[in-house]
């Protein structure tokens, strides 16, 4: 290994530049003290640095995104739609929740969450990464990756030995670190205040990723422990968690330019990929998904279009190809109008110039030239690895196929050696969509989308040929349209229980099966496991060398004055920055409140703009309290921020100078899409209910006195 | 008659909530020269009032709207879509001036425009108020309307006899006031510079009515006139008319809050019709209008479904309704949202409260009350007026022979007291609408549309219904079905010959015909004409009472200090305001200046984004010399004012407190579409180019350097 630098790095310069992006790791924030202050926190930086003390131990994960608890009893903040599935899991016919909200009047009201709601609140978070790679050393490829993965199953098995402990392994700067997260799982949740979904989700899909917004996105839950204070089951004899902590909501006004700071977890981000990746992305991946999918689409509409059946069948699938196109599509816009590649390829260039001024530098650009080489040969492969993919995930008989296959294979090892998707516990989630395949398809349908495919991969250059393809599909349209025919005339795949009597069957039976599809699948399995292998043999091989070009993007920062946070990996993160206004395109500025007034525009009495009687009433009546806020003379809703976020940070607090939670983050805007890429700081921003907003409803509009009071707030 | 008042009115008075509302007469500025100089105009107002004098005798009528002249040899400044006639008028398949735009390179190469082209010189502006009602008093209903009528035609035929000179009679504050208007006609006017239309119309359809914006809606003609000097037909000896004033271009900056002022030609407003006729276009009007327009639409959508030649025969006519419905609903919304019924109702309420208060109150109010019986009568048969009127204007075979019919009586008296739209030189016209009508047909979808509107007359009550039209289309609908069916199966009307033929035909001819449609257009015929006069003895009720509700009007503002500005008709009017951002909706803020940026962001490559490749260069490379604002650091593209406009004021020239010429205006915004009823300064803004932009084009992009110096302007 090559260059020697500390993580986290010991800086005290606040570089302009650097402002207010990063998804910092708590432990890192005394680092940046000195940037913190300059944007305005007010408190000690390394009083956020511990995970086990005020205020990041308040900060939990829910019901996979973010939250917050905000009473001594276990009140859990979080967003309406993180929280949805407990509102709709206790609504019944004649008590529908989701239209009407809820509010407990007690305790006892309280309403438990599905059983498989959790609450987790991060209790250790350990630098394990001697241990993690101790058997890797001297490794490659897949032998690299093997090591990893046991070490890593091995920590995770030995921790969780604790009852009532979640465990994990977090992968910090790609292979460079690896921490040990340790979680208490709450396994009692309970619904406690909740406002209608007219509210909560005001705008629906319209207003999804659109500022100016006017969503109160918001729901209390309470977290219950057992009577000796140990994470539980639901039972009636349970109790409320007292929380080592909680988070004080904000009474005092907050206005355009305000610090801000959030903690939670976001999901995943791809800035500190290299140059020729985000070339790939950006030149290759996005704009070839985005046709892919519309050719895939006009496929399917082309041929379910007078089969009213048909169409019925693949409304879903549709809906989900124009969801990803219109995803991807945002994403490549945004990376294109930041000039990303460009960007990104000026940097790594910069420092690949002051990598080569530093004495050890031929090491780190050997592990460096070794990354590229493994990237490039996936470049090399992408088209057929595409095709692959979409052919796996987009059919329903031939994935069941080949998921049968798979499953009779993996079940000849231990359970635990088995793939993961493919272990016991997974079972019931095939079985699942086994059965669901029945309602999503169409025989025409997908040998129209196969054949759309495979007629691609036809025409793909012999190096990305393989040969069970190729033996399975035919090498011309003519064999193609013969083998489909065959292939989909000859299977009882298209009848639920001949599907679920084929998960049950073993190796052997499999094998005898004169199934069409399930012998196609059979002799597919031997390409689908070498590619796999072969994919993994590669991620061993950059979880190897990667860090190498880490180490030396950190080390450049360093020389820069400048910190590096790692990628975002479902570990806890805090960001900073200030409620922040936007210029979205010339001409138009978008202010950083909204208030009650934009419901009312917005307002047409149908959904998702059909706000309910009680608000509209208070919004007319204009009794906002101490709740308005004063340079606006009315009531607001959303506040937009800078703060730097991703999938995951749902439900995230939004702190500010002192501490006190202002805000509750639920969404980003649509020009911030490509930011798990690039980090622009024209374009990104944040969505947050304000807390004056909700205390607002809850005050007057919905009121709970007993929960305001609870949470120290005034009752108007 | 009631309260005297002198009109204009003697104000000192600037009141803040009238500030910037208002399409002032000229003659009116004097009176509110106060307000001017408050708002910001630095002239004498005295200067502003005089017609004859610059720099109203600088601004023009041209091609139906408005212009300036900005040379002493007699260019034009006009909006490249009311010259776009002109420039079409001069492109061939080898020559493509839409495409390509032009650039005359001297006097030779300026190109005639259509011969019915024309540039409009207001030399005179005369009250002839006595004159016009001489023959009006003592009478009555359509004796009144008659006598109006006549002496406004003896007074045109007078003042007309001078060659080249155009006239008309303008009726201000509702038949309050007349005055003679005298325009000097010139006839050969000529292209000289027109962008590209790609930068005059960018963002084409997309972008009409919209903020913010980013057109180079400008093109300069110039007049020619004989060598004597007087207007003449195209001739190549003709020279270039020197004007008596012209305007100088601004070399200024502007930025927002600058003073601006306006002068153009509105076409017509209605903000001060009584508030009982506000409440009848909100409630009744324009959303039974909407409805009906999508019913309609409805039928021949449906009806043409599965016919492709029926589908493009009706396109043009459902591209309309959708647009009129557009148009109509965002009327509706605008109104709504400025509340204008309670509005202006309150308003009138104050007004009478006062009246009531005045010496001579009871005469006024009797009037005012006999106006509102007239309006009364109008509410009570509206529904069939609207099916009536629709069932004439939107048939083409029933129109036709209805038109054929009404030509045929008209015919039989002396060209001078035909109705207007039938005499002599109207025959041209209907001919090329008789034409036109086979492009626009089928039968099925005309007789659809008929069944659709007469059942809904024949539901309506029957104080509503009209014997003739009872008898010609039975009182069922089994009669409707089998008096159509007959109607259409039996008439020759299909084929344009027999058309034009029935055109030609006296009335004794078509009384002979056995053309089943002409036969029901004969029996309709009495109670159209019945109808007609029935609606001009209303209009001349109506012209004769509402000068009561005028004059109470004026004196009430008078009491409160402000003036008032006659409705708009198509006179030269003055506006004045200011650069004005617009807040559109709660969270989102409108700048007042767009830049070239914005060409870039909404640049697609495809039309109507399809910015011109010199453009972008231009653009990229930031060669924006003088033109560029200093607080932008870049090229503005279009400015945004309040000023006061509608329909007829495309062309007009935006001048700042010095008179100079800042920018060109072309547009309003969506929210504004209301204005014609009612100013909420909230929402009306208009769209101009900035003068910046035009010089910076004819500078750097298509240079145009001795247009440039004609304008006194530098070459960069």
């Amino acid at each position: 290994m090559s260059l020697s630098v500390s993580i986290p790095l010991a800086l005290g310069l606040n570089s302009a530049a650097q402002a207010d992006e990063g998804m910092w790791m708590p432990s890192q924030l005394p680092d940046i003290a000195g940037q913190l202050k300059a944007a305005g926190f007010r408190g000690n930086a390394r009083d956020l640095a511990e995970l086990a003390k005020p205020p990041m131990n308040a900060v939990v994960k829910v019901g996979g995104a973010s939250g917050a608890f905000v009473s001594k009893d276990g009140l859990v903040l979080t967003n309406h739609h993180v929280a949805f599935g407990v509102i709709q899991y206790n609504s019944k016919p004649d008590r529908d929740l989701i239209q009407d909200g809820y509010i407990a009047a007690d305790r006892a009201a309280e309403l438990p969450a599905n059983p498989d709601y959790r609450v987790l609140v991060t209790t250790g978070f350990d630098r394990i990464t001697d241990r993690i790679l101790a058997g890797a050393a001297g490794k490659q490829g897949r032998a690299y990756f093997d090591a990893v993965d046991a070490a890593t199953k091995a920590a995770v098995a030995e921790c969780e030995r604790e009852p009532g402990t979640r465990c994990s392994v977090a992968n910090m700067y790609y292979g460079t670190d690896f921490y040990l997260v340790r979680q208490l799982e709450l396994r009692d949740v309970r619904l406690v205040y909740a406002p209608p979904n007219a509210i909560g989700n005001y705008g629906g899909e319209v207003d999804n990723f659109v500022w100016p917004r006017h969503a109160g996105d918001f729901t209390l839950l309470r977290a219950y422990v057992g009577k000796d204070g140990k994470p539980a089951d639901y039972s009636p004899d349970n109790v409320p968690y007292v929380p080592p902590a909680h988070l004080q909501v904000s009474t005092r006004n907050v206005k355009e330019g305000d610090f801000a700071m959030l903690a939670g977890y976001p999901g995943v981000t791809f800035r500190h990929r290299m140059a020729s990746e985000f070339a790939n992305q950006i030149d290759w991946q996005l704009p070839s998904r985005v046709a892919l999918f519309q050719k895939m689409i006009d496929v399917i509409e082309g041929t379910a279009e007078k089969d009213e059946t048909a169409r019925v069948a693949y409304a879903s699938q549709v809906r989900s190809l124009k969801n990803n196109l219109k995803r991807a599509q945002g994403e490549l816009d945004g990376l294109r109008r930041s000039n990303a590649t460009r960007v990104r390829r000026e940097d790594e260039t910069s420092m690949f110039a002051w990598l080569d001024r530093q004495p050890d530098a031929a090491a780190t650009r050997a592990d460096i030239a070794a990354a590229q080489a493994v990237l490039d040969a996936g470049v090399a492969t992408r088209e057929r690895d595409q095709l692959i993919g979409v052919i796996q995930s987009q059919t329903q008989l031939l994935r069941a196929a080949i998921t049968v296959q798979r499953l009779a294979n993996e079940r000849t090892k231990p359970d635990a050696q088995r793939e993961t998707g493919y272990q016991q516990r997974d079972e019931v989630l095939i079985t699942g969509q086994l059965k669901q395949a029945q309602r999503r398809y169409a025989p025409q349908v997908e040998k129209a989308l196969l054949t759309e495919l495979l007629t691609q991969y036809q025409a793909l250059p012999a190096a990305q040929h393989v040969p069970e393809f190729d033996a399975v599909f035919g090498t011309t349209p003519a064999q193609l349209k013969q083998k489909l025919d065959a292939m989909y005339a000859g299977t009882q795949l298209g009848t639920e229980a001949n599907r679920l009597a084929a998960m049950q069957a073993d190796r052997s039976a499999l094998a005898a099966s004169n199934d069409t599809l399930l012998q196609a699948a059979a002799s597919l399995m031997p390409a689908l496991l070498r590619l796999d292998d072969e994919a993994k043999a590669s991620a061993g091989e950059l979880l190897r060398l990667r860090p190498a070009y880490m180490r030396a993007l950190i080390a450049y920062r360093q020389s820069q004055g400048r910190a590096v946070y790692p990628d975002a990996n479902s570990t806890l993160r805090v960001s900073y920055g200030r409620i922040s206004a936007m210029d979205p395109r010339d001409g138009v500025h978008y202010r950083p409140l909204t208030t009650v007034q934009g419901i009312v525009e917005k307002h047409t009495g149908e959904e998702p703009f059909d706000a309910p009687k009680p608000l509209l009433d208070a919004i007319a009546k204009g009794d906002f309290g101490t709740t308005a806020e004063p340079s606006l003379d009315t009531q607001t809703v959303d506040i937009l921020t800078n703060l730097d976020t991703t999938g995951g940070n749902s439900g995230s607090p939004v702190l500010d100078a002192q501490g006190k939670l202002i805000a509750l983050n639920f969404d980003s805007n649509w020009e911030a899409v490509s930011a798990s890429w690039m980090f622009d700081p024209r374009f990104k921003r944040a969505i947050h209910v304000d807390m004056r907003y909700m205390r607002w409803l809850m005050a007057k509009v919905y009121p709970a006195p007993h929960l305001l009071k609870e949470m120290n707030l005034p009752a108007e």
